[in-house]
């Protein structure tokens, strides 16, 4: 049987992390690489993430499969060339938003499309980033799938339970709400909170004291700026309804604090507590 | 020889931990709990935290060493209980904040103790919660050291060192601003994020994305209340000031996304990036 050929556009975490997971299943896919950048090639055959590098797109659209695992403004911007591939070629992306991309689809192969958000990453970057279990157990979201082709539903479907991730429909409009508030508005917190204490005179004798919470609390801060950057730019006005809602709470908690109303302090803060019951 | 007693009044995670840690350097030690919570005694001592329980104060101030590893306000109370104890016995408390506990400790007794602060712990608590290598590596801060006599800061340095953790001297005062953005803003922030998520009218379908991000950002939300309700009001002034400072960074994040300042956004997060240069 020949082998199924998948183009993976972008090296990094995702992409890379998505060819070891699949490889661990089956050997009946050929994993073919492209980046701009030249050294994230070398690394990603260095590491066996892909078979090959494709030097031209044209080598990406006679794949298979492709998998889009680029900053979203990058995802919208390679679409606009992939007008000419076959009619049975499935191009998923992983972009963390999903309503301007899916807006952004030509016409033309909009049945090839199928728009994916699986709910996995690490703050870490980069083809040497890329771990084989980085999406088992993990949610992915599958947006406007109605609008997605049978066979191309068939095959993302396919692939991402052979990858052992929970599949979850939804339309583009309501992941980006969604993802506003369990994954954007958090990276907002992790980054204003690095920085207010990177501003403070006494920051290193501050930061000795980092425990536990502290790390978990700023790890994401640590993420792509260039990446966030395009997730904040498409998400603009579901991220600042999120961060109004989390202003909302802190400004609700500083206000007891200073007002000493301790017993409403603490049913808030056991409030809190309860979503552990549900997460 | 005889066996050195150390009584430990808190029988959770931080005096249960404690424990663990010191039975595995050495056999010199017997450990007497005490606990106001009769199933947390029952419990410590079937789990080997302690050799047995006291029913009274009485029998924990014979002790060589305390060990205060209750909530701050509870810290207090107890000290102002412990005036009689003998010249040689080292008292050390674990509390979160240092400045309100070191002003109220009674004179008599002051060379006795030594104010810790323990820059480890989980969101887990009681007795169960115990683990032995909970405070491997990490920092603890001593405060206010030239305050305690020499014998008891070479006891509370021998016992931490045995235990392998990393001594930093300050003051009292200091340590609370420090130990605000360290530890209890965050704290703060953690909580206002799992009630800004709590409150979402679709916040069963808003959790069910969680990933990674979201349950290292939301982790300590699952802190107990009544110990972080003492902590914020022991460390109010310090809490606020370093709320105020993450409320300004948040404000001009989500001004830059207002008005589409990308490029600003971008270096605003490659600022926090850096945090990470240090960390």
């Amino acid at each position: 049987m020949d082998k199924k050929t998948i183009g993976i556009i972008g090296l990094g975490l995702m992409g890379g992390s998505f060819s070891l997971a699949l490889q661990k299943t089956s050997d009946r896919y050929r994993f073919i690489g492209y980046d701009h950048n030249k050294s994230h090639c070398d690394e990603a055959l260095k590491l066996n993430l892909v078979d090959s590098i494709a030097t031209d797109l044209s080598e990406i659209k006679k794949c298979d499969i492709i998998i889009l695992t680029i900053p979203v403004d990058g995802i919208i911007k390679v679409l606009q060339n992939l007008t000419d591939i076959s009619s049975s070629t499935t191009i998923i992306d992983f972009g963390s938003t999903k309503e301007k991309i899916c807006a952004s689809i030509p016409p033309e192969i909009r049945s090839n499309f199928v728009a994916a958000h699986p709910m996995a990453g690490t703050e870490k970057f980069g083809p040497s980033a890329a771990i084989d279990d980085l999406y088992t157990n993990k949610v992915v979201v599958l947006c406007d799938i109605e609008q997605s082709g049978s066979l191309q539903k068939r095959v993302a479907i396919d692939i991402f339970e052979a990858i052992q991730m929970q599949i979850v429909f939804m339309g583009a409009k309501e992941h980006d709400r969604h993802a506003a508030y369990i994954s954007h508005m958090p990276h907002a917190l992790s980054y204003s909170l690095a920085n207010a204490v990177m501003n403070q005179e006494q920051r290193d004798s501050i930061i000795a004291l980092a425990g536990g919470g502290f790390k978990d609390m700023s790890r994401i801060a640590k993420s792509s700026p260039s990446m966030w950057e395009d997730i904040f730019r498409q998400n603009q006005t579901n991220l600042i309804e999120a961060i109004e809602s989390f202003q909302k709470e802190l400004k609700k908690c500083k206000k007891m604090v200073e007002n000493q109303e301790w017993q409403e302090l603490n049913e808030w803060m056991a409030q809190a507590n309860k979503l552990h019951e549900i997460l």
